[in-house]
């Protein structure tokens, strides 16, 4: 595709985002399964939700451009599900690979926000009002759940769990 | 490598960035080169500085661990200069590429504050102080160039040249 106009980019980053989160929908069951701390297998399980729900906004959006829903396959999110599938596999103390799962996570919920943040950037200057209020949903779960999982982190896991164990 | 405490996690995460910082190494000038707007290409130029300035940090946290700088190749990293180099070979407006480069960059600056936050939280656990301040540097300086895309997208080049040229 050429980048000829905003609307040309705006479209591949769309198509880079709904592949971002059809891979995020089957990576996140296992990142939930391989949690041990229950606060952060739910986390898991219900941002698995939320997510599937980004995806049917994404849906909503090549609707308004009039567009069937395509992918561009995610480079970036392939990588970053490759990082936690290594974490995954990885032999451990429980609470230690929760952190890491944490880790993982995170990045992916910051990539998510950079681009969020982008393509809502874009709307907003190409006067699409509608999509641009349909990424910014999108944009404030993703930095939720991003703060959800520093909860996690610094407060139950590390002084109830991690901290201790993985101190020792 | 196993992850039986913190400090495994810790080391693990220290090499993934430094294989990080060394792809980006070689991705930002190939970012630079293809950067039409004189202010991002400094932009791009001054952060490879700024990277190679975050790879010796790096060097001097293993150092205080008592390690040789090694590397744990850093596969979200690779997925995200891959997008980059797929805007680097797309053919399109110059200012729609300005544009898709510096969505490109701004993914890779929030994996590295999500990936840096990670670990200047654990030496603040770990009683790490100094290599947390090593580490808050760089997370700085990532927080700063991340700052300086959004203002040379939506303040210079949406202005004065995307705006118009892309938008028409």
């Amino acid at each position: 595709m050429a980048l000829n106009r905003m609307q040309d980019l705006f479209n591949e980053q769309i198509a880079d985002l709904y592949s971002a989160e059809q891979q995020l929908i089957e990576a996140l069951p296992k990142m939930a399964r391989a949690a041990t701390d229950t606060e952060l297998r739910t986390a898991f399980e219900n941002h698995l939700e939320e997510t599937r729900g980004q995806k049917r906004r994404l849906e909503q959006v090549f609707e308004h451009l009039g567009m069937r829903p395509q992918t561009e396959r995610c480079e970036a999110m392939a990588g970053l599900i490759k990082e936690g599938d290594e974490i995954i596999e990885e032999e451990g103390a429980p609470a230690i690979k929760d952190a890491a799962l944490i880790a993982a996570a995170q990045r992916v919920e910051h990539y998510e926000i950079a681009a969020y943040g982008t393509v809502r950037a874009f709307a907003d200057l190409m006067d699409m009002d509608d999509v641009r209020d349909l990424l910014d949903q999108t944009l404030e779960e993703e930095s939720d759940a991003d703060k959800k999982l520093n909860n996690i982190a610094m407060g139950g896991l590390f002084e109830s769990g991690i901290n201790e164990e993985a101190m020792a």
